[in-house]
């Protein structure tokens, strides 16, 4: 008889304000999928965000990274709390320059999908909307947080483009576009460079490595953007996206951007991946005004799971968390209000969601 | 007898591509406004833009910085060409870095409305949307514009913030705020702060003096806005908007993302403002692949002149070219297509605003 395979080595990090409830709802979807799929996995948790921050100095423990990188996958919640901060006014929980940099997950993988029975704040309708944004993850203006140059009288932060940290990221959106089925509504895969190259030099070396490794795609088309004709397009007209790649600012600004039209930051799941480690979590924060009152809404930190069983290789289970989530929407087994919050409270979403989990 | 006032001096600068179409199309409507209102001017051309670098060398001709400085207003179509380049592979013939600081003109003053007759790509309608961007337009990320540091395998580019360039610009947005009659749906006066103060040293400093100018204007409230969460809520709930202010590379974006909800960057003027100068422009670009048909919407400048007249104290002219660009589309008096181009040309739609233009 063949061994068993080892089971899933999973470590979660509940996070700041709204993060343990949204982690919880995670978790248990993720016991259902696995059941139903056949995999066992363990869990380790980590405490980690503003609280950590607060209790120890530290918003990360020692040693966290070794353990995180030694996982198969890392599920996180949002962190961050407002009144955590530095001096400076930069905030002292978030984990981005902590995990992103330290753990060097580049790739910021950010789908937009409007799912049936979400409006959105465009025109579009469900099917319309449906790509993904892959934001560089461990240079570009984020290189600077924190660490500006700063007087009373003027501050400074740098925006660094190297060809190394371009030409992975931009390999990993042309792979990722190699993969999907061809969501954009003409059927064609491409990969969009979005950057500010007439402008500035950093971002003419990022769309110049583009082009370079766009040669060894010739299957996949291309498409350059700047990023203000980038932020026009992605509200005007969506539907022609398939997937986009651009430095770690415009992600960010984009993704939020892109949010809007699926629905809200409420929809989107993340993933953070790199060559040795991956963590995956919601776009949005930590919402601390409604935090502990089952009140949030689990969908981006489910989908983010699903990211995260993808990249693990469980891609069936990630297929079925999607699924679930699209069916237990499509037959209104949840209701999320005008501004995305889930009408019957936390629970009713997890609920719906384990329910539309089929096995088969 | 009183003396008659001195005409106004006014400076045209028709630029690249669809450029000189569409202020030849501007200057249309000036004549007949100021027949109305009873104002001469006179007008002087200079030469600048792409065509002017590849024949001349230079974007902007010797002594032209004095000239324009020493107009009542600027009036420039937009220019640039996509092959006109520095071998960095930004683009030559733009006059933002030479225009912008070489004229200080630190607001860039953006006004966003969804007219009648015109179907944004957001779910909202006409009046719903009335808002208006305040681009700092001297510093931030666009300081290293053309100038940061390269190698093959790197580049860097500086986004600086001052205290005495933020200062300014947020009062400037204060005092608009003040002038408007609160546009905002719920009927209040508001300035918002767009920043990432909570990653970058740069905009926390951004958002400090910010906090600091808003002691001096009690009457008027204030919200801060993440640059993320910002463009997350221009789309979904644009209504709530009345003035905002931000670092320039923020405002580049957004204000595109802007007018993707009010009918695209062709319904969008704009307005370069600063203590001894000031010029109004399109915040689309020249469009080299439709120009010298007639083919492009003029609107964007004839908003453009319309807010080069408030500046140089006409205002009862600059309202009077807005009410005719609105009546003629409440009439139906000429047609935009989907993507904001007039389905009977340039021309159609500068004999309707002329039309629509009324004594009294
Ligand atoms: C919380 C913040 C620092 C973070 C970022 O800007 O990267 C967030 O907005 C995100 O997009 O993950
Ligand atoms: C053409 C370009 C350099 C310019 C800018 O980025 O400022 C334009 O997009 C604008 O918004 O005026």
């Amino acid at each position: 008889p063949e061994a068993a395979p080892s089971p899933l080595d999973l470590v979660v990090i509940p996070g700041d304000g709204i993060g343990p409830e949204l982690v919880d709802s995670a978790l248990q979807v993720l016991a259902r999928v696995a059941a139903l799929d056949g995999f066992e996995y363990r869990l380790t948790t980590v405490d980690a965000g503003a609280t950590a921050y607060r209790r120890t100095g530290r918003a990360l423990p020692d040693g966290a990274l070794e353990r995180l990188r030694a996982a198969d996958g890392v599920l996180k919640g949002p962190v961050g709390l407002p009144d955590v901060r530095h001096p400076d006014g930069t905030e002292a929980g978030l984990l981005g320059g902590l995990l992103r940099t330290g753990l060097d997950t580049f790739a910021n993988v950010r789908p937009m999908r409007l799912l049936p029975g979400v409006t959105g704040a465009t025109r579009h309708g469900p099917g319309e909307i449906d790509y993904v944004v892959v934001r560089e993850n461990t240079e570009g203006l984020y290189l600077s947080r924190g660490a500006g140059a700063a007087t009373p009288h003027a501050a400074s932060d740098q925006l660094m483009v190297t060809r190394v940290g371009t030409e992975r990221v931009v390999r990993y959106a042309f792979e990722l576009a190699r993969g999907r089925m061809g969501a954009a509504a003409d059927g064609a895969r491409r990969v969009t460079c979005v950057d500010k190259s007439n402008v500035l030099r950093s971002y003419a070396l990022f769309r110049r490595v583009f082009d370079e490794v766009a040669r060894d795609y010739p299957d996949i088309g291309t498409e350059h953007l700047y990023a203000d004709a980038a932020a026009h397009e992605l509200v005007a007209r969506p539907q022609t996206f398939d997937v986009l790649v651009m430095e770690n600012f415009l992600g960010d600004i984009l993704s939020d951007l892109g949010a809007a039209t699926v629905g809200g930051l409420g929809m989107c799941g993340s993933l953070n991946a790199g060559t040795d480690a991956a963590y995956a979590e919601p776009v949005h924060g930590s919402a601390p005004d409604i935090a502990g009152r089952g009140l949030a809404n689990p969908v981006s930190q489910i989908l983010s799971l699903a990211l995260l069983l993808d990249h693990a290789g469980r891609t069936s289970a990630g297929d079925r968390v999607r699924g679930a989530v699209e069916s237990a929407l499509s037959r209104g087994d949840f209701e999320l209000g005008e501004r995305g919050q889930p009408v019957r409270g936390t629970q009713s979403v997890t609920a719906a969601v384990c329910e539309n989990l089929r096995p088969g």
